[in-house]
């Protein structure tokens, strides 16, 4: 029995390269006292696993040369010394990438498969989700009829902060790449409006969508867009720090040059790290799970088939703008 | 009777050139019903003055080609026909850079030259003084045995908020250009420790300065300062946007390339307008005033005594950092 596994081979500089991964076999642990062992199923990529492979002090400590990626995960357990967990059980947690876990369930918890696919426990119902709950409600101090703006608006987080918008009454513009995305924006998930980052003006594009200005700006790419979001901002309006994934791969960052906006329009820039709010996952979670339940939001994922020899490929996807929704690797 | 003005003869690019000033004699005014005339005093001179030269929205409308340089400036009342001004009053106003003034008294304050005199109503207790004030325990939200940084910290703003940090308990490192500035922080003053930028590492002396991060940093210089403080910042921080000196004068302006640590940092990055705290400017003189007159807060003033035409060799000592406290222009 042996257990296939993605681990970090060298830091990347710039764009991540195959060669910055190792794709090695070990042998398959047996679970200890108090230790359940499973098979994995579905696995997480997101954006901020760009940021874990830097060597600098960031909200997670960085992924090892050597360690297996880090990664979330849903597994299915096939073996338990653990008393709360049993085979047949699905569990959620950051497991890594790699074919079979074993784990004292720590920062785990259990999921019903009948109650949500299990690549929804991933987005939706997960991180993603999470992340656009509290950042729009809590860190945006989003209020009904405000104007909302969404950059990265395609993807995990965006599609589900826009429609949390809209849920809770905002008026809603999307930013996204390409002609296919902006059409799923306002047909299928009912922004108002969407602007193609590609080939509109963005900033003049907002001043006509928003002609009173952003009330909400919640920002997953950085760079050009914030700042033409900063430029067209309300009075006191809030920008929601997501992510900055046009930058990741970047070897200098661009920084907003009108970060100045945010005194002539009396704005504040706030980050968080969604694992701040853990004590209110389960409330927020059903929320969602309500909203989707009503069809006032409705799931996007993009599910590719394959072993973890593919998680390098995958995570490409997201830095190329090729996916749509939630990028979920599925195990055959 | 004539009066002497300083006009906007042209938008400066960069760097303001004296070409771009126009020195005008006009006939003097004569105050007509509802209306009062005055002598100017002394002229207020301010970093934000640069940002009123530029054509773009903000705060306040750009000063026009052709009109007379906006600067708040003490009048003494020569002539009256509003009930309210007498000869011989003292009144504060945004009277602009001229010799004589005739005002209907909107948005002027009398002023008592034997409770202050009159250069401090300018700085300590004008707009660089409560801009401190506010910035710091308002949008700050400073809290007793917190660790504050300030940056343009010699100057009017910068010298009144280390100060208002130290009355509120907090430990206070100041950032300036030179080895008289810090000197005078740290033994005039009463800051904690001073960082003279133009010779010390800044993000490894405020890391050694602040090891366990700055809860507040009061901005009034932008650029790399500003990314050294975001480098430094401790968890739920709250960078305050006062001004952004060191790019006023810039044709393009440096972003702050690791704005993203307030993510990694949960903080948050606010600018403010001090006028927005108007209807609190007169508890917020009388605290300051108790604290001047208690001695916990020394005013520091650099008065130069010429005339109006002076007005654009003194305001190019501000971008110069030749200043130390409130910059003022006394009419001889």
């Amino acid at each position: 029995m042996s257990n296939r596994q993605i681990q970090l081979a060298a830091r990347p500089v710039g764009q991540v390269q195959p060669t910055d991964w190792a794709h090695v076999t070990v042998p398959d642990a047996e679970p200890g006292p108090g230790e359940f062992a499973g098979r994995t199923k579905v696995i997480s990529l997101d954006p901020a696993m760009r940021g874990w492979l830097d060597d600098r002090p960031s909200y997670l400590p960085p992924v090892g040369i050597g360690d297996v990626m880090r990664a979330g995960s849903v597994i299915e357990v096939t073996a338990s010394n653990h008393p709360d967990y049993r085979p047949g059980d699905h569990v959620l947690g950051t497991f890594g990438v790699q074919e079979h876990v074993v784990s004292d369930g720590r920062g785990a918890r259990k999921v019903d498969p009948a109650l949500a696919p299990l690549t929804t426990y991933l987005g939706a119902l997960g991180m993603p989700g999470l992340t656009a709950y509290f950042g729009l409600l809590d860190v945006g101090a989003l209020k009904e009829g405000e104007t909302v703006v969404v950059s990265g608006a395609a993807g995990a987080v965006g599609t589900m902060a826009g429609q949390i918008a809209k849920v809770r009454g905002a008026r809603v513009i999307g930013i996204a790449g390409g002609p296919a995305k902006c059409a799923l924006l306002t047909d299928e998930l009912g922004f108002d409006a969407a602007i193609d980052y590609r080939v509109d003006d963005v900033r003049k594009t907002l001043r006509g969508l928003a002609p009173d200005g952003i009330d909400v700006y919640f920002d997953n790419v950085g760079g050009k867009i914030l700042e033409a979001a900063l430029g067209n901002l309300a009075m006191r309006a809030r920008v929601v720090l997501s992510g900055a994934i046009s930058q990741y791969n970047a070897t200098e960052v661009r920084g907003p040059a009108n970060y100045m906006s945010l005194l002539v329009r009396r704005a504040r820039m706030e980050g968080f790290v969604v694992f701040d709010y853990a004590d209110r996952f389960p409330s927020a979670v059903r929320e969602i799970a309500g909203w989707i339940a009503d069809g006032r939001i409705k799931v996007r994922e993009q599910v590719v088939t394959g072993t973890v020899d593919d998680f390098p490929s995958t995570l490409d996807m997201l830095f190329r703008g090729e996916n749509v929704g939630k990028l979920v690797l599925r195990l055959a």
